[in-house]
């Protein structure tokens, strides 16, 4: 269908099917059993891994088409599958099914002086709506993650990515098919117009929830739009901030790793701060390293002052989630102008401390309400896979329901199941 | 401020005056130890008690524009406060100050093979913007439960009781003050203009979740219009099945205690549905009951066989939240249409099942999505206090963050503590 240009009143009866048959199979998912679930995911990798070819040349048509269209190199990239990525996904569908169903879990129970005994218990979320951008993958990613929490999902790629992620889906549907659960438990929206996106924002009768997977514009208009509730996935303007009682030497390895073993996620460091009593001594060779890593490093004049490779910040760099080789540094006089750098700039994803300084470690950790907040360790470790939790379908930075590196359990909801042997209320 | 037109422009810029002052207020809130909110709660508590003659004159005024007006009498006897409402608002308040506090309870910790450890932590939401209607009352109760849970509020509150509200706040205050905690901790719109209630549901940087409690217009303004993240709280279309295998006597009590203990609360059961093998036997007793009762029981033709005093059911009633002395009542052929009834007619509040076989009582609780299921009980337990939760703002039908009785644990979010010895992510 893609190309194919449809009126508005095609693309909102497609998409209340889509929503209908979402909502159906979601009755049946709850319902399901965990082998069975886990049957699906399994056959659904197997399947992944016989249609290897057929991905790759379906990623081939998607690749030409992105190449005639002019995308960068990083968009490319993004957007290419070979044998090995291929393989990574396979192995993550395996993986969620090695996971632990969270469905049917009793997070607590406790009983009233009257005999009622009430337990909380989780509970599939219903239909998640996936928008997402250039990435086939998380055509994978996403719907093995809501299959595994007993969810429906209606996905809807980036335009890009149209072909590959339909060949993707395709497996999917034929491992549910094979497990006898409905196909309609991972759907894709058949179109790439963007009216599409607009119909899934408003449909809060079939969606429950929408996981916005993608850049900025993208997460504008989910936040504008959307009727549906979301998971925020903001940016992540992770910071580093480099405590008087610093180890300068594992200040070094950790800020080097936080900005440089991979500048493109969003647990990238972007904002390194420090101390005033120990940068002259403490940042020099952090500059440095960064420097000869390929890193482009703007700072204040202070900063300035102590390196001449170092490029001037604007005041908008203090705001800016680079996503890139660049990194920006300010040296602050004490732990509560850190504090506050982070609060005024921060997005509340993931900020850190470097201290031998238990007390201000944990001054510091309390004082933000970042979703992480970590001490002595690298911005990078914010990842559902490095948490244990899994895969994950994304780090959220908004702070109802899911907070942190999404997971099985945060595609939860519960329900009260209440007991008694004829009790009413006085 | 009230009756005083304002522009447009005047009223954004006194609520993001608000705004700016509630938030400000939630960061020190939510580094504000448990004695001292307590001490603040308490203080509130009994200024409220030493303001009653106060609070009864600034009532008596709205009650007299709401006479003028015209209002129902149960609308009257929502605005209305006496001694012992009154008195009912400081012990509500002592009592939330009793409860424990949520904030900084490790919900989970872990540690991962690297040597970081992780832990879950609760914190408070930041600012809660709560909008009601006519009962005065939720001023103390609303503001006690975010001021316990670490959060500030701005509260709305409807223009009949604008003046007991003020009034009710004016006493909240002072308990702040003489704790030493912000004002503007607990703030209200000091207009009735309703465009103030547009500004609250667009301000995502100053608010972060908006808890609507009132009737369903209100609800789906919020729907419709509100950019911050909400708290639904919808209609109570609550269910019970009285099954084949039920205990008469039991169902005969249980369903007059469900229906009219208090027929305006939102788990007041609105339908009952009773299974045919046990119909014509089970049934009329209970119509006689809830007849004797001053209830009108409409029902299909099968019910209207059984007893002369039975209305007919539209196809109408099914949907019918009536928060009145009125109850539907449909014959069904078994617990597969009981599901599949309250599945399409139902508001995933509570519904209840009424039987002595504990596999079909557990088909039951298990296939609804209900927010609160139950079995052999009174859909009217269907409240915080009776869960054992202490106060609650409100029963939230929504899937997420908050479900059912909301109570301080729901008014917190959580974040997530690492910390490292100098790990670095390869």
């Amino acid at each position: 269908m893609d190309g194919t240009a449809l009126t508005e009143t095609a693309i909102a009866e497609m998409m209340k099917d889509l929503g209908q048959n979402a909502r159906h199979a979601s009755r049946t998912l709850a319902g399901t059993d965990t082998p069975r679930k886990n049957d699906a995911l399994n056959a659904a990798a197997e399947a992944l891994r016989e249609n290897t070819e057929t991905i790759k040349s379906a990623n081939a048509k998607d690749m030409a088409a992105a190449q005639k269209k002019g995308l960068s190199a990083a968009m490319l990239d993004r957007l290419s599958l070979d044998e090995s990525r291929i393989a990574a996904m396979v192995n993550g569908l395996q993986e969620i099914a090695a996971l632990s169903d969270p469905v049917g879990e009793v997070i607590s129970e406790w009983s009233r002086p009257n005999g009622l005994s009430i337990e909380r218990v989780r509970m599939p979320l219903g239909v998640i709506g996936v928008i997402y951008e250039s990435r086939p993958n998380v055509t994978a990613d996403a719907g093995g993650l809501c299959l595994k929490a007993g969810n429906a999902c209606i996905l809807r790629g980036g335009s890009e990515s149209f072909h590959s992620s339909r060949a993707i889906l395709s497996a999917l549907q034929s491992g549910l098919r094979e497990s006898g659960l409905p196909e309609s438990a991972v759907q894709m929206v058949p179109t790439t117009d963007r009216a599409a996106v607009g119909e899934m924002l408003t449909m809060t009768g079939h969606i429950d929830v929408i996981v916005p997977r993608g850049g900025q514009s993208l997460v504008e208009r989910v936040m504008r739009e959307s009727r549906v509730p979301t998971f925020l996935h903001l940016t992540g303007l992770c910071h580093t901030y480099i405590h008087s009682a610093a180890d300068a030497e594992k200040a070094r390895q950790i800020i080097i790793n936080s900005k440089m073993r991979r500048t493109g996620i969003c647990g990238a460091m972007e904002t390194l701060l420090i101390d005033e009593a120990i940068a002259s001594q403490v940042l020099p060779p952090i500059i440095d390293d960064l420097i000869k890593a390929g890193c482009e490093v703007r700072g204040d004049a202070a900063v300035q002052g102590l390196s001449p490779n170092v490029k001037p910040a604007s005041e908008e760099d203090w705001d800016t989630e680079y996503l890139d080789a660049i990194l920006s540094v300010k040296i602050l006089k004490n732990l509560d102008d850190a504090i506050a750098h982070i609060i005024a700039h921060g997005s509340e994803h993931t900020d850190a401390i470097i201290t031998e300084d238990q007390s201000s470690a944990d001054y510091f950790m309390d004082a933000l309400s970042s979703a992480i907040v970590m001490h002595n360790t690298s911005t990078q470790f914010a990842d559902g896979g490095e948490f244990g939790m899994g895969a994950e379908i994304g780090i959220a930075t908004g702070k109802l329901h899911a907070r942190g590196p999404v997971g099985v359990e945060q595609l939860t909801t519960f329900k009260y199941k209440v007991r008694g042997n004829g009790q009413i209320r006085p």
